[in-house]
């Protein structure tokens, strides 16, 4: 197992240098009206956590990403005997070890979609992989959304016919905010205590995820970041993205468990869009 | 009690009229640099709610406030089983009826504080009035922070000498920030479940905080409105303000009774400011 752990690690550590490497590439050859700007660069800030482990943000602040942050964690020890019992193979005994790499992606041009992925390896007693993409754009494109899934489709098909089906379905329940009577966005993909008795197959779909982030949003933001936006277009991305806020705040499970445990303020709350909106 | 709950609901919706004018007015004498700006009225929504009742919001988008929510409501019928259990009284019977009068105002100038005003009568088995007032500013103000409190103070002395001490910790530890370790604001009271065995006395006090409230937040307003800022005050009230928005999705009671018993969103959520960022 120590080899698993180092393994998963290391991926998520070099699937975040090869990611923000990507989408500096894409602040690179932007074009569009705020192209006088300069190109945005990552900035990088350690942190430790005091029970054990700690991580690394990455943000980004340029001409097409807005505000872009990629987490990446490795972190262990034991969980308080108020959580241990909400944790998967933690009711008897609180220790674990977690690693994994979230990003959540803010963009300039409103009609540029948000974008969220994270992958992440777990062990208590019990072990599994768990994450998922998805996708909010402002203004929904049928085009967009059905290339999205596909590439999303292919992805699952690699690891089993039935996964898709059940990970956009999972994603479509998860992002939803009861309180609007709304999804979050155009759903994606969400799976969760992932181990089906062959690491290195799951270790796969979880390393073809992570790629498939890496090359499908690029393609996506490409299609639309050179094309001018409106003032209503971009204040109806404050306001969507006002509703990220509260489905973030209030519903997502990562961000509660980070705040109720301790976790590093800054790195949990990075999926904070940089303004928003409720007029 | 019958007279008690009209007397109540009565006064609350004549609280909200003339804080409403009063609030009117500010926006008339303001000469500030808006001042080519028309002076903000406010617009008025009725809505229902299904289980029983409802109420009217009363939202000003103005040129001193940049959004001003007062919200009246009259409410009845019964709790979930789920919410029963949580509520004082009801444990038993779950019927109940509340009215009470909201306030959240968010200003333009970041250098005139936010503002939250709530007092309501409810009833289940027991009968209790709760409310409060405490004050947001994003460059706190000795001279400002002393005249309020001190002015909560004259209001809590009429009721018994304990009070404000007490009422005045209530506040500072319920409008608490802990994953960020800091306080919403500079306090205020905040008091709940009072019943002291005499109706007329706890309901002549909860006048007293509405009357207060309508006195003291235009005083604090008049002192700064007229001011410039700069650029940069500008944005550090919008980093206060996701402070705000934080404690509002994450913590308060209010907010999350709303949403969890499908109260109005619209109402619930006006406390929201029209814009808010984390850089």
């Amino acid at each position: 197992m120590e080899t698993n752990k180092e393994h998963a690690s290391q991926w998520f550590k070099n699937l975040r240098n090869s990611i923000c490497k990507s989408f500096e590439e894409i602040e690179n050859i932007y074009s569009g009206e705020m192209a006088n700007s300069e190109p945005g660069r990552f900035e990088r800030r350690l942190w430790d956590r005091p029970g054990g482990g700690g991580g690394e943000i990455s943000i980004m602040k340029g001409r097409v990403f807005e505000k872009v942050g990629v987490n990446f964690s490795e972190v262990f020890g034991e969980f308080s005997p108020k959580f241990q019992n909400k944790i998967h193979g933690a009711e008897e005994d609180p220790t674990f070890w977690a690693s994994g790499i979230s990003i959540v992606a803010h963009m300039n041009s409103p009609l540029v979609p948000a974008a969220h992925m994270n992958t992440r390896f777990i062990e208590t007693k019990e072990q599994w992989f768990g994450g998922g993409i998805d996708l909010t754009p402002t203004f929904p494109d049928e085009e967009e959304t059905v290339f999205f899934h596909n590439e999303l489709k292919k992805i699952c098909n690699e690891y089993d016919s039935s996964s898709y089906d059940r990970y956009s379905k999972w994603c479509e329940e998860y992002f939803y905010l009861p309180h609007r009577r709304e999804s979050r966005g155009v759903g994606g993909i969400f799976f969760d205590q992932l181990n089906s008795g062959n690491w290195e197959r799951d270790f796969s779909f979880v390393k073809k995820v992570g790629e498939g982030f890496k090359n499908i949003f690029p393609e996506i933001i490409k299609k639309k970041f050179n094309k001018n936006w409106s003032d209503d277009q971009k204040k109806q991305q404050l306001i969507k993205r006002g509703r990220y806020v509260e489905f973030n705040l209030i519903h997502d499970r990562g961000t509660k468990f980070g705040l109720e445990t301790d976790g590093n303020t800054e790195a949990i709350l990075m999926s904070l869009p940089p303004l928003a909106s409720w007029p």
